[in-house]
């Protein structure tokens, strides 16, 4: 600790970094940043951008930019995207900035940011367009991770075929995120033809009574096949929890 | 209608009979029997025996043997079963009983009844065990109608090959009842490899979030191909439904 | 085969219809276009335009007129429609368009579209002004499939006078599609009076408890008439479930 | 108040009414009586006997006859009746009890009971023979407020020719207590056609989704002409209300 | 009937007023007038201005103005207003125009319209500033039905020596209109202090659980007095089923 | 720890004390006990006894006895009190038994048990009978940790008077439980009249729409007054919440 | 009295204090001010600024500053601050005025006013970023009412570490109000950890199923620890629940 | 496939065999076998008891059992069992039966079945007491996948210590399932902690609002950590999730 209180002294190691080091956390105006998360739990640390301020999530990304060298947010809107590049200009960091605009999640690699590298296949499946955003986020966030990746998309069960047709491709992956509104019927179907975890993803599209991705979750809850759910549009928590299992996959190796 | 009084007068005629004839229905203890409901409407009044005494089961049977030739009653338990076929003993009546033990259902048909005949078939899917009460009323009741019946059953969309194999049955039909608890997917990947109409009838299959059937009801309501659906259970609902449409074709040839 | 590539190659038939033609669908950048859906479902595609960007919803008719000489769209805003027109402009394409306002559904014929022809009278039943939108989009999707359609607005059962004056015009439908929002209770009314199939459509009207249509779609759902029913504002799955009994009622002719 | 309590220690007046007098209820040991609604509220307290002991009815219902000269009590089963009927034996008291089965209501008159008169008419009207019961409570209630009650059954919508025939019937009373279950749409019909209050009083028929009274609440609250409404078989407060609104009529008379 | 016809062709009846005569409604382009409402039914037609056009609210006015003498709309925004206001300028109808700015409410009367006076007295009860939306669309109906119309506001239960108040106020009214949101207590507590009939209006107050009224609504349906209620926000309805109670009172003066 | 292990060698302490005080429960066949919560929480554990068996219910209270020297179990059947006096004959435990019937809660005192005191006063208020059940478990609850408690019951709202008769007694307490079914003002009424704080307790009682205590419970967390409240018939919750507040006003004395 | 209208006659008492000290609140145009509320109550009355206009707001603070020296509003607007603070400048009031803005709360304390104080400790904890509004709005309604109260930030369960780091604080205070969002789980452990009342203060975050802070609350209503919960962001009553324990701790001492 | 029917023939393998080799399910009366489930998708099919016949149940175990070796049937009732074992003992087959009584599962393995070995191992967490019948259904179903279980039990978070105390277990673990009823947020504290895929499984405890495992659900679904859940109760579906994961993690050492 001396050591790095040391470096903190000649300016070698920032102040928040010491504290995340320490405590596991950096302590921003906008809250603090769990910079320790990743450690401790697998999951990378994001900042939900939701009802956060432009200033917020700059602050909280730089925070993570400076203690874990990555930055991630989820739910960012185009004016904290402009405000997040800007103070990146401003500070001169030559970060490497991906925006994925149909999922509005924002990922930054600082320049000496090496990515894990995980030997497991995740595949994100949809159902149609409607889709895409969710199953977008659960992508980049299972990318990050360290897996790899791929989608397959629009094998609604509306048109069966569309999806016996991939069925080898569904077969391969390690992991399945299956994305689907409306009834919600895709991850069903795609689990009684797999013999690998399969995680639903429920999707807010739809009308009237069940709609708000309600009828889908609820149909994934009583599948009457073998799958594991989460909340409606929760793409983040779909990816990461991929991403485990493709890590402890990875880590059996 | 002097005619009509004077065959009650000669007692060639019931008084029962007669007002039915006269006012579309015949007044029992129990309420009214809607006598003219198969005339005016298309579909056999039924009796619904939930919340009623065996005794008014049996007043109301009786006065649709009167009335109409036939009887059918819904949702009947063994005991009402057993007052009714007493009742038929008692009063000397050489009708065929029929009890549709798995769905509840009464059928009687007096001495002199012909069944409709239409030319037109209805076949009822079901996803699996569970399905079968709802399905067979539906059963019964599109028979009544005068519809060739025929049973596609266990074929849920966990197993989604056992549905493929018999696809030709599901083509061939003129109308589909399917019938299906849990997530309720069946219908709509059933309605997506078909050209014929689809009546969706949840079942009230399931446990937990979404159980009672409500999942199934929601799923099949947004549902992204084309179906209409009936309320939880309502097996009579679709059965008749169906019927109707069994005839409309029929009519038309 | 060989001759539809060959077709391809001189520049005959266009690669997006060839695909159609080979894999059932066509793929724009804005998703699968199922230009086998009419052929397998009876029912044609349609873009469900809610969600989408313009240039999404010009990509997909577009794809549509291109592989099945028609172009179907729902829930359209006005700057779709725009967009829409300007491509069909720029595209030089000799299109009937024909936007329904109060309904937002866009339908384009292509120059040698020949539009199907069915042989069945399907009677669209409002409760009231609030209804016509949902009610519009069900009447333009049973024209399309090819069914006889008529009005009869207005009809609600607040003052059931109204609905007794034209129930020649309902009983001599082969179907009918009763819209209703509030306590909908017309589709149970006017069930009760014909012996032709009614589908109920639930419209979102009414405020407070049972609102947003959900009193109006559980009382379809509880009625003790025979009707199935389709989703609040489900005008599309509607006029489609009534067009494919119109079909059925046709073809047996 | 001297010779009140003189009348209590000479016996003339019992302590229990001698309390009603002063302080407006009864202590006993199953809760308070309150004795003075009837005067205060113009409504006679009942004592509702679900969840009650037989012992805490009697208790209660003897409070009742002493310091009112009536009693009531709803939702009393078999076995509470029973006790009743044996305390009233046991205290030798000569009272006239009527139990109205169907609707677990039951009203004591002790033998100076002078029920109260009132120059109006409430009609309750019913669906079907399962609203009955709650229609039941609602008459006696009605009836023991002094109305001239008058029952209209088995009306409801699915055959609107039943209703027509007696229009006359409901345009003749003062107020209207309409029962329905299942959609619930009866109130609203009969409201369409007569110009007198209608209060709305949804039964706990039906099955599946709005199940329990839901649809028919709801489809009574969103109703497009005008009614007030109650719980779900609410019978007392219905008849009550209309008790009120009779007694309102007579008091201008 | 041919008197009429010699009227219209003559020009002193405008056909509107003809069809309107003979069919009990006008038609108009934004749907029909039910102008023999107020004569069936006892309450004036209003037009729900939510959800029309300007266009369509003038038209149905002007209907209504024109066969009834009188046009009443609820829901109406300021541009409906504005629209209305200059349509009868255009048409130089020298109409009193009553704008009800807090509830939403315009009220027309014609030059030679006669208000209905019904010698009743109707309170409308508030228990804070919120629920004066809902609470002035009840008084405007009733007093266009001709009762008497006071005000008792800000009279909510947290404080209830505020109401004790005034109690004699409303002991003194033939019927209350008692609005309140929140938990809706205000109904309950009045109704144990008054012998008249007592209509709950719950407003949509309230935020959270039970939020958007619907914790009053629940609370007003298990009062344990006696009210009747509406739907949320239902202030038309409350006033007018107090308006057709106070009428009851004053046909039986 | 030494000392403690000599202990149960010799036999002075049982092991399931030892293991008490060394790791703060007891462990039985049947689950832990958590003999620390009540000195680590202020809260005496209590063995929620609905689901348990007989024997299992034995068995923790034996390891309450032992570790604190007493017991307390809630939702206690009579099949299971009559288990637990058995098995304490069997053990020849000389302890006190008090079995508080209408609340279902069950308390036992060691011979050695010194019960707390706290001085301050704890009121428990109810609106009417069906409230005693619960009512009387946040009493015992409140008592067991040592508050002085009195019960105010039979206050209910709908005849207001009976409560401000007895305002005294009610801004007499340091704090108050106020247990409501039905619509649940009680709380809001009584909180608007008194300076200490309030605790909501709502019943499950009521029917139809809003029943089983849901519009209770709405209408607490909806109280325009101050109040926190706890679920529907946790008694044990709100007692032993106030329980807390009473000792924090006696800790401070 | 005589005294207080000579004082209003002399200009020395203003009419709307005199009212407020004779009948206990102030009328305005906005509705009426309960002046007397915080002597009756314990808890200051506070203006809920939402849905009114800024000119209600202004009325009703004036009218709060006139008769109690202070005035507080929540749910504040930045129109309504502007408003506010105009018409103090323009009535030339040296008043303090402070503006939470993340909390949407004003307090303005008049020149003379003498805030309280209370010897006893309220901490507010919240689980993230996003508990801050409604827990700052609980912080400043108790600080009004003279508790000390601090904070406890960003101690969510999601890294239980956060909050064990600070038991020391937690366990040090009198009164804890907890505010979480999502599951809501955060004032169980607390709860679990300390004995002392602890209030739980569900927020409204959270998306798909449970969101709106609903299956917060509903979590903490099941909470197997002892807490009292209170409405979905209803910061204000929480934060005064505290500060009328912290009173009664106070009065105590 | 001559070679089956010949052995078919011949009687050496069972037309039940024979069939589910050719069709891959096996066909009785009380419905079909899906015998290829385990090899299609990795997990054993089932039989869901409730809602059977004792002799439906016994047909489908002794299906299972002739083609797959091993049967296993959950919620299973006493009756159920005794049939089963009566039905071995008839057909002389000597299986091992295990019958988890608190989880009412029944496993039977005949004398040749060779169990499945995965080298992984599952951890199932509970709360309390009253978690252990869903989690013992997941540990059953995750053994008979071949995964090494162990539980860890009654480490609710109502004494966050208990849980810290076994954090390295939790942590050795592959896989983690969590069970909890309640306020269901033990799985998300536990995930808060750990690296690895941790399941939810909402337990159907609790009372009142957020009853029935609905409030647990929602937690876990809101859960801020990351973790999927299934439905209520679901521990069959939990416990077979785990098993695939645990299936590929071994797959890939």
């Amino acid at each position: 600790m001396r050591e790095l209180l040391d470096a903190v002294a000649s300016g070698e190691v920032s102040p928040a970094e010491a504290e995340a080091r320490l405590a596991g956390y950096a302590t921003t105006d906008a809250g603090r940043f769990d910079a320790a998360r990743e450690q401790r739990r697998g999951v990378p640390e994001a900042v939900y951008a939701e009802g956060k301020t432009a200033e917020e999530v700059v602050d909280m990304l730089l925070a993570a930019l400076e203690t874990t060298g990555r930055g991630i947010a989820t739910r960012v809107s185009d004016e904290q995207v402009a405000a997040v590049r800007e103070a990146l200009d401003d500070a001169g960091l030559d970060a490497d900035v991906r925006w994925h605009e149909r999922s509005d999640v924002l990922v930054i690699h600082g320049p000496e940011y090496e990515p894990p590298d995980v030997d497991a296949t995740v595949r994100v499946v949809t159902g149609g367009t409607v889709d895409r955003g969710p199953a977008g986020e659960a992508r980049a966030i299972a990318v990050e991770m360290g897996a790899t990746v791929e989608m397959v998309e629009d094998v609604g069960v509306a048109g069966i075929v569309r999806l016996l047709d991939r069925l080898d491709e569904l077969r391969e992956a390690d992991v399945l995120v299956v994305a689907a509104g409306r009834e919600g019927a895709l991850p069903t179907v795609v689990a009684g033809l797999v013999d690998t975890p399969v995680i639903g993803l429920p999707t807010a599209s739809g009308y009237g009574h069940g709609g708000d991705g309600e009828a889908a979750l609820a149909g994934m809850l009583q599948s009457c096949t073998v799958l594991s759910t989460v909340n409606v549009d929760a793409g983040f928590v779909a990816g990461a929890q991929a991403g485990l299992i493709a890590r402890a996959i990875d880590d059996n190796t």
